[in-house]
């Protein structure tokens, strides 16, 4: 579970809620079937003709992507890496295919299949390259929709907000019930202007920044497996890996000497 | 039809008047030809003025993309091209004329054609990219007459909102028409705001992203006539199509081992 | 006459009055002499500002751009660039130095005047493909002097509604003025919002899709003259020129087999 | 002196000055000390928050660049040039060193210099092109300190507005108070989106230009230079210059045929 | 300490906070414990929903970026590496070994080390690039984590105000209080609009000028070290190397003749 989003989610209702009731307000006045109705029907609908169905249903999916956890740890395997690549220049290419069917990253798995099979280089740098940004780009739509939608939402909200100003306005002859109008109108807004900056909007930027890093993790991949069939000195493969993986640079260059 | 189009559409418009019905308000209250004709008359003309006639009446045309669905199944067509690809390795690239009287799309005859014509390389790409870029940029200003009425609606919303109030304004003198005057000026704001949030602007982005599809089957075409014509293995052509067709990697690799 | 220009600021001015009239608001209500001053004085002020003296001129003059229309050929133009290339592959590049009087457009007199002069393909390349593109650099200044009307407008708007509003505030010991006094003051928005949706916007993004066309045009003729000095078969620059005049594909590729 | 700066913001204040004092208004109810206070304050801190301390110093110096006019005449730039490119074609290169002292502009006679001393062509390239370009970067923040301001101002404005209404709302049992205090408000909107769209917005405009033109000047001596070490026929460089000097196609390239 | 960053927030908050008092209104009214909670709690959870727990971590702390301040003196780094250049020249690479020890920055260390071991210089270029841009795009997404609080504020601070006046309009019924409670209602504005303009933004824009200069910083270093790996000339690097420092040429050329 992805702790920022769900303590984020709850953190920001929370206080807000927390604050309203602080001055007095109560929570039901803020809460309304009509709104609701008007803000996340329209919104939907919306974010529905923007996007092909396979795309939307994609996008829904992928919100999942924000509330999951899913550990990524680079170093390990930039030092997978780095030992195939050993392996490699000891015994050869063809001494991976054995080491295959330990790899548990079918992107990974892939990759070296490639140099197993001695596949020219510029067609596997090609083919490896069109693979991760193919991805990448295929997925970015879900966080598209989400960002749709937090487009769309804070004027639906409007549009919801002026309707109900309309139904006030239409019945200015009796006061009374004009305050309780302008407050049911101004909870459309709430709804609009909430949704797309406590939900929607921060769902989209995690949504991306985890495909990011996802892609980061296949060019890590993509790279180490190049340098591989290039023949590369795995120590300098290791302290160009770590352009990737962020580490600060340690006597690698140090034993890279030793080694070349 | 495209049932995310006519679904999104009907869903938003039918939840935003169930909830102008829930809360007491009249959908006769929202309907004014007054404001129509300010606001979609206004977008119309200012939509016009933008763009040329010709992209003008293009952009009013591909509406029917946002409505219609058009499967493109990626995978049949990667297919087909590795087949031409296996006939032109086994029997040379001659061979592909015989099946050119099969191949139901034009971009993929026309691609094929230079092959077999046996046009330079480096022109045949360069044609053929050339073609598909400026097909896209030729349609994506369909699109953006869409986005630029989905830009300009709102704001001719609040100008006949403005308009209204001012002649709201003029008549301050008599109360008891305050409120249907100020109502009645709202409306406009609405048509803007929701022509633009619920038509204009996702029908720009579904028929955007229809254009991007299309550019990629045929940046999938013209990628795979390029490798047939550079004797591509047909087992790596079809890992190098993958990236197209989205497909999880398969036995393809192992097989292509023996192939090579 | 551009007439989706002329008829675009009729139908949307004559539409939003006629709206107007409907409603039973009259024009002159909408016709007020300072705030035009106050709105179209700062606009030309502020964009003046944002200027040099020289782009400034040059981007008011460009209005023209946007009310007349020239019909550019491209067929007709890539017609006579494949003849000029059949021509230098008959008889040589000297050959079209005969021709150069017949062309009419100065940009393609001059780029064949280069392949005449056997001037290195490289540097005929560099200086064309420059050409182009300052001379398309230079012009889009004209459009954003537009754009930048169009973006300051309405917040000038605003500034003169709220100029009129602090004069009502200031005066609200008579109630009887205050409906006029801020009516007077809704119409500064009017013309800035409206003037920058009708018109400036609308202005810039004609003027700019203009100045595209005229870049591709010469775009062609730069690879046409380009391909004609590199030698290419007439059959195939009739091919690649195609993407730009987006003719859909002929019997070209058959005949090119037998022409090869 | 740069006319349309000074012309510009004389034009815009002076008719919106004008056209409140038509409307009755008077100038001084806008003229508020306090509010100028917040606004002005406001925006200062938030730019030197926003900015390093030696940049935020040369982005407030170069509001000279937006008063002054500097005539730079990329016409006889040019053919001074073309005349070195002459002279080195005709006697060597190191002829030109004699030249050195002629020359006005220090970056003119920075890259002759590396001709002169025989620095390697691509070393020459890197060199002056990083310099133009990072000449241009260190400088456009500059720019950029102006367009920050003006996109804090008018947010500013609305905060200042919102504490004047504040104030206002604090003391609503005394109604006759209530148009002063509000005009009061309104002026600090004024103040901010004045500010912005008459002056921090257009100065960044007009300081931009400026640079990118100062930035062109530069890229024509770096070609010029590097052509004339490329040894480049005197006749075609003046015809490559063209795209930056902007002139019509003379009979430069007839000329040229005969020099060749 | 970075006295812009401390100057401009005091000189924002404080020139803000005296207009306020000289125009009667109390510092009181605008402190308000429950508007507080809401904007900033608010804020604070949408930002933990779109940034993945290391990134807002990093993010809160690169805070520190923006207070402090570091002496980059690039004049002084660009002399040593000529320096470097100077001693690779004369004595050969490997003499730069017995320098490393001098060396205090770790990344100039780093580069020198590949210099010294004979990594391939194409090597050499790809993992210094790669290292400089890896850590820059890193560190970046803590600036946009600043920048996505200054967007999530003012519209947090707009939920707020309209929570606030739905509680106002639930209570019309007494006029007394309705001043105080809009009053109460606008501060969340003020909140979300100064937290946002003040602190949020100007702090992402300064931490990412930094990063900005230390990037640069690291790519002189990159280019210097390439350009001795490559044996340029020390004097010819100087030059080069003015480009990041921003001197103004002096005698450095006159000198490299001789030298050359």
């Amino acid at each position: 579970m992805d702790i920022t989003t769900v303590g984020g989610v709850v953190c920001a209702i929370g206080l807000i809620l927390l604050g309203q009731a602080l001055e007095g307000g109560s929570v039901e006045s803020i809460l309304q079937t009509t709104a609701a109705l008007i803000i996340f029907g329209g919104t939907l609908g919306a974010v529905m003709v923007a996007y092909p169905k396979k795309q939307f249903v994609m996008g829904m999916k992928m919100i999942k992507l924000a509330f999951s956890e899913r550990k990524a740890d680079l170093g390990a395997l930039a030092k997978q890496i780095v030992e195939f690549a050993s392996v490699a220049r000891r015994d050869g290419v063809l001494a991976l295919e054995g080491k295959l069917s330990e790899v548990q990253d079918p992107f990974l798995r892939r990759a070296l299949q490639f140099v197993v099979d001695g596949v020219d280089a510029k067609v596997t740098r090609d083919t490896l390259e069109a693979a991760v940004e193919a991805d990448f780009e295929e997925h970015i739509v879900g966080a598209k929709v989400w960002e749709s939608a937090g487009g769309f939402a804070p004027t639906i909200g409007i549009l919801g907000a002026v309707l109900g100003l309309i139904h006030v306005m239409e019945n200015l002859s009796d006061p009374s019930k004009l305050g309780g109008g302008i407050a049911t109108a101004f909870v459309a807004t709430v709804y609009g202007v909430g949704s797309a900056n406590i939900l929607f909007l921060p769902f989209a930027n995690k949504i991306k920044l985890k495909l990011a890093a996802e892609k980061e993790r296949k060019t890590l991949i993509a790279e180490g497996v190049l340098s591989i069939q290039e023949g590369l000195n795995p120590r300098v493969l290791e302290e160009k890996l770590r352009a990737f993986t962020g580490e600060e640079s340690g006597p690698a260059p140090e034993a890279e000497k030793k080694a070349a």
